[in-house]
């Protein structure tokens, strides 16, 4: 039987989020920047998602920027900042296993002048934060550091890295595309300045993300998209009122307990295998990176027909390891002994 | 009775392209980038609509890369080619009456060392080639000019201002979110280079458009959103299936009619009050901007209960004349008692 087991590359959109989208498509489908009744109503229900999600990781609406996903919410925030220092530049600190629109930013960033450094994850795959304060300089304009990792389920220890950055007054960026609505976040327990989510990955519609930037700091970014003063003057573009009241709808109803079959049928599959798991122990239970023993486990593995990945998604079509499993210091043919099996996502209580 | 007349705000979405997407958001929901055959589906259907899109306008698919729509598309074109001259900077030829998105771009790109030249349209509200050509210099990198207005109507020559540029050899970029599908487009006919559009201004979903990138010209624009290869490189972010094949099948499904009744309404209402059209004669037939005579008419006209905009859409909220009826001369009492009646856009045969 075909499963899908690849929830981490994107999710099916819930029938709640389905329902909730529906009325906004031909019904009442007016621009939310209009004057008129209709457009005020768009304009409120996008006000009340904007509640939703700033209520999960404890912002204020006002601090919630619509994006069309996290890879223009990471290049909103990362450009926002660096150009708003384009004449005399600075240095970013972030990891060697950022998701590649982080990376392929910060080389962009590094070509017109702008310095990076790139810490290494230990073999835990966990970044140190010894290694972070040790590459401070007094020209580090921000830290970008993810929270969970999308190809090993890892979570980074980001409190410690946002009270790094707070204690040096420096920005601290997180992309929390694989913990929001996951994993508890607070963004002032945490720390962080700015944090970049995601629809399709907690079961809302894919073309649809938000960058929390928090207010207090007067951050000032340049905006990614100009445009017509929507989002404050952020993000232009005609907001998507769909596609936002189902993100709003995604976070209210995230469920709050795993697919007992699913994970059932996973661990029954595994447990006749030999592998081991990628990550070590602090890792989201959603997210199996494993690397069978043998090319005969993988045959086996192979036998059930699930959909699941090499690498992140983005990274499918090259068939080389991924700069993630690399990192963590896989050989070549071990990578190609990897995979990623991720389950439906659920709310894990701490 | 309350009428929908702000279609060149925004369009609901037709019940064909309601229907198109649904599969893809439920049930077909896998990650387009994704190696297993439920990526593959996914990429295959997002092939089918780049192609329905390429067609429409005469260009190849590999030419078009999806966006969030025209405000995106607009900031890629013009970004993406200053930040290829970010060294030596340059200077970029546009006019006054764009769409904001293109007016607050230009305006960043001033603000860091770039230089631009806003043509102001004659009387009839037309930009003259003339002044285009005097307006070249040795260090134009790109002439960015709208095809038809959007609080107007009014159709630019775009296929003059292409020759133009064709043969000083500047590269053309115009923003047809007002004309494509509504009007013939040609690229090669026309010498455009590049091309913005949007999908709510065609019946298609809010938060997709796309831009038409010439390839044989080896343009290499800097990406805006920097990510995991998608879209040949030039957009990261997960491609949203149901969004694209939803614009898709907007183009494919696009009337050739007018819907008759709402056209008669409105003119039989025109009909009884005093005003007079903006924009001269090469409108097109579905956007009225119409100035009345007296506040009696105006008082006359409300009564009709009909969601029109003033300005448009995003200058909906601050109450001045909009800079598109300042630059066509109309004083601010004019202003006041201007509005913009905007039918359910059909195509032109010519
Ligand atoms: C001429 C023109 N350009 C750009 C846009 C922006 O389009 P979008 O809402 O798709 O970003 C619009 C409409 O809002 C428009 O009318
Ligand atoms: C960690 C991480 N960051 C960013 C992204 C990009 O998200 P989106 O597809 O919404 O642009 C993803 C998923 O693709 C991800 O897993």
């Amino acid at each position: 039987m075909i499963k899908y087991f690849d929830y981490a590359a994107s999710t099916p959109v819930s029938a709640l989020v389905l329902d909730a989208m529906k009325s906004w498509q031909s019904e009442s489908y007016a621009n939310p920047s209009a004057a008129h009744s209709e457009g005020e109503k768009a304009a409120k229900a996008i006000q009340k998602a904007r509640e939703s999600i700033a209520d999960k990781i404890g912002a204020l609406p006002s601090e919630i920027v619509f994006t069309s996903g996290a890879s223009e919410s990471n290049n909103l925030a990362l450009k926002g900042v660096a150009f708003k220092h384009l004449e005399l530049k600075g240095h970013i600190i972030t990891s060697s296993i950022e998701h590649k629109c982080i990376l392929n930013t910060c080389a962009f960033l590094e070509s017109i002048g702008f310095s990076v450094t790139y810490l290494d994850p230990g073999s835990d795959g966990l970044i140190a934060s010894k290694e972070l304060i040790a590459a401070i300089k007094q020209n580090t304009i921000l830290i970008s550091i993810h929270h969970v990792n999308n190809e090993l389920g890892i979570i980074q220890p980001i409190e410690s890295f946002g009270e790094i950055a707070f204690k040096n007054n420096i920005l601290f960026h997180t992309d929390a595309a694989q913990s929001f609505c996951k994993l508890n976040i607070d963004v002032d327990d945490m720390d962080i300045d700015m944090l970049s989510l995601s629809g399709h990955k907690v079961y809302g519609p894919k073309g649809i993300g938000a960058l929390y930037i928090r207010d207090s700091r007067g951050l000032g970014l340049v905006p990614l998209i100009h445009g017509g003063g929507q989002e404050l003057g952020l993000r232009g573009g005609t907001s998507p009122t769909p596609l936002i009241v189902g993100l709003g709808e995604a976070v209210d109803s995230f469920p709050s307990e795993p697919n007992s079959n699913d994970y059932c049928m996973v661990m029954d599959s595994l447990n006749k295998l030999n592998f081991k798991r990628n990550g070590g122990s602090n890792v989201v239970p959603n997210i199996w990176s494993v690397t069978f023993e043998s090319d005969l486990d993988v045959e086996k593995f192979k036998v059930n027909n699930w959909l699941v990945s090499q690498g992140s998604a983005c990274n499918a079509m090259s068939n080389v390891a991924s700069h993630v499993l690399s990192a963590l210091g896989l050989e070549e043919a071990e990578a190609r002994r990897t995979y990623r099996i991720s389950l439906p996502p659920f709310y894990i209580s701490e």
